[in-house]
């Protein structure tokens, strides 16, 4: 494996996994004002985007990530209904 | 140009511009309780490490777009600081 690969599943890994502090926050504390729908709708979006340039490239690393992360900021949208 | 390139141009821009209602919001509401330090710590990581995935892999959409991200999450996160 390459560091260029290598590099990008650590990055991916960061970023990605950087949801799961602001799901675990907005659980706890049953309350999600201060976070913007607005953030999530697009950054949900431009994932889904990513997620194509990444296939379109063959870049197998950014349609990884991008999947996963999609999936996570859907579920933040979800939890800001449960916890307005 | 590309159809991949103007994807990317088009994802990252939503990607990136995500963080502008974000930071819009924070500073409306003079608050970013609920918003999570660690998260936007582990994303300005992630950011960095992707813009150097980019320049190995020679994508400068990618370069751009994280490049740009980066300086933005950095905001974010000084808001945190004055906006706690």
């Amino acid at each position: 494996m390459d560091y260029a690969i290598m590099l990008g599943l650590v990055a991916g890994a960061m970023t990605t996994g950087s949801t799961i502090p602001q799901l675990h926050k907005i659980i706890k504390s049953k309350s999600s004002r201060d976070v913007s729908t607005l953030f999530f709708l697009f950054m949900s979006g431009g994932m889904l985007l990513w997620l194509v340039y990444g296939i379109l490239r063959a870049d197998l690393v950014i349609v990884l990530w991008n999947l996963i992360s999609l999936c996570l900021c859907l579920v933040i949208l979800s939890l800001k209904k449960v916890y307005p």
